[in-house]
């Protein structure tokens, strides 16, 4: 199975390809597009919609795994994030690929086994989990990591859970 | 010019498309794109994404004039909102039109000539102004026949303002 991780923007969206072998998981690319701010908001949502298109298609992933909005956050981000992740969500519907969300706190979870850890706990457990010789690079890389590993994660799960009887 | 209003949103979409001719304005055509709350999030977007490509091959509008959102509005509300207009400003920047955008209160402003008018009142000048037979319904496609009206007085202001040398 292959993960496409997202951690949505509209300066910089940090994205991560894994690979999941039953157990074992593999980073087959990871890294950021990123969009000028001088440039209309039109352009920049082409530009990231373009770069998606891209990924998608270069690496025909199984399922997008995306980190859902912290509502939290003031409404002006939420809105300027929502534009950006609209039309993520709309390239991976054009490329038929599923999209699963996941709050920030569920990722924690998921990577560091609690809610409350630390940008650098997460990161230094994405290394470890991923057999990374550092610490991944940019922040908003090492969260598109941490995104696909809860989703391959949360799929283990499931998966014991259905061997188990205790689901489905 | 031809002037395509659009009232934003994930449920319904508002729009209208409008011909300037000098300080006549002419309705070729407004309505409501709408997608079903059954479907998944993906898929909506997707359906407003291609209906917005319909509107803007079928009318070739000069320009994609848009409410701005209203940052009163509660978080959620922000965030969804704009995970829709986000694929409807690709829509636009995918068929090289550009984008304007009035908040509220300039449509309110521009229609009825103060800000703070209801929602009757702006459907009754909306009427007026375009030589309709009766107030325009639904509600977001009148909002949308207004935020075009908006555009079209403002390219007229500032027309005028540059013939008496005031502005440019």
């Amino acid at each position: 199975m292959i993960i496409l991780g997202i951690d949505p923007g509209i300066a910089i969206v940090g994205f991560a390809v894994v690979q999941k072998d039953g157990r074992r998981l593999k980073p087959l690319q990871y890294g950021t597009l990123t969009t000028k701010p001088d440039l209309t908001t039109p352009a920049r949502l082409r530009q990231i919609y373009r770069g998606m298109t891209t990924l998608l298609s270069e690496y025909k992933p199984d399922v997008l795994a995306i980190e859902k909005l912290f509502f939290n956050r003031n409404v002006t981000t939420a809105f300027t994030v929502g534009q950006a992740r609209g039309v993520m969500l709309l390239a991976a519907e054009e490329a038929g690929v599923p999209v699963v969300e996941y709050t920030p706190l569920q990722v924690k979870q998921a990577v560091v086994g609690y809610g409350v850890a630390e940008k650098r706990q997460v990161q230094e457990m994405v290394k470890m989990l991923l057999g990374l010789s550092e610490r991944p690079k940019p922040d908003d890389a090492a969260d598109a990591l941490a995104v696909a590993i809860c989703h391959a994660h949360s799929v283990q799960l499931e998966g014991q859970l259905l061997r188990k009887g205790l689901r489905g």
